[in-house]
């Protein structure tokens, strides 16, 4: 296989990965529904990725180099109206809840909890710079400071996750949002 | 047993079965765990509740009416300070914990879903509730709808509640809490 096979594969692999847990939970996403799932034996899986676990981390790590992605382009208040949009997709709330139930079984492991960990730090760090750059343009109240109003965007967007995570209705969010921006803003 | 007697026995049973939740998580609270942490016979424990699932949710349950008290009293941040002062006892981050973990898993158990439901509506009713005497009053900004700034608080509140469970640490929150409150206030 070429390398852009390989990394076809991966992505291939991450997929159904994603989908597989989102409908499963993490604890209910055996090997067996993996492999209908992704459409590939358990030797081909596992291959890519070591185990459950490494592959679990490799899906929440692409959600996460999107999301910094975005963050640093558009800001954290951009990355929940976007996931907003999408909560209506079945596998958004499931694969946000999946996430929930794993963060919780974390504390038991420290190991899978430090890498875990190392994902909402990328995040935090990301939203801090995009509004230290807003901060230095004007754009920013400048009677809290910047870390401050990071900290306050990081605890609406754990909300918002929570909330659909949940399947709790939409309702008025996005005029929920309007406020939370205006209360970062000049 | 006296009436007096009874409730007394009640509360000793929600009071063990807390710590063994919040330390456990809620698979890992057997009965023979309950048995434990409670200092009762599993024939004691069921005779008060009829089983783990109905345990749970009256612990939940008295949660549920200490809050709606504290929300009516003196409103939903009041809850999150307290939330937050609390944040360094052991049991806290851990019975909240529970909560997600099992917030999730009922997604599955329809007639359980709608007995945890009814929390999260009474809260609810209870915020809404008090901001619309304190919009009465002229404390509140009158640019948003009563309900929407609900719906913001309840998201911060849920913030706090994830980020509380996963141990991250309280750092600014207080200040965070600050700008949470103003937001809403005219």
């Amino acid at each position: 296989m070429s390398q852009d096979q390989l990394d076809a594969r991966r992505q291939e692999i991450l997929s159904g990965a994603r989908a597989c847990f989102a409908r499963y939970g993490y604890e209910g996403a055996t090997v067996r529904r993996l492999e209908e799932e992704i459409g590939l034996s358990r030797g081909a899986i596992f291959h890519h990725f070591r185990d459950k676990d490494s592959l679990f981390l490799a899906v929440a790590e692409d959600d996460v180099a999107t999301m910094v992605e975005t963050v640093a382009r558009n800001g954290l208040v951009q990355v929940m109206r976007d996931l907003l949009d999408r909560a209506g997709e079945t596998d958004v709330a499931g694969w946000l809840g999946t996430q929930l139930e794993v963060s919780r079984r974390l504390r038991t492991d420290a190991e899978f909890a430090t890498r875990w960990a190392a994902r909402s730090a990328a995040i935090a760090s990301a939203t801090r710079e995009r509004l230290q750059r807003q901060h230095d343009a004007g754009a920013l109240r400048d009677d809290v400071p910047v870390g401050v109003l990071a900290q306050f965007l990081e605890l609406a967007y754990d909300g918002l996750v929570l909330h659909l995570a949940d399947g709790r209705p939409v309702a008025d969010l996005h005029r929920v949002l309007d406020v939370v921006e205006a209360a970062v803003r000049r």
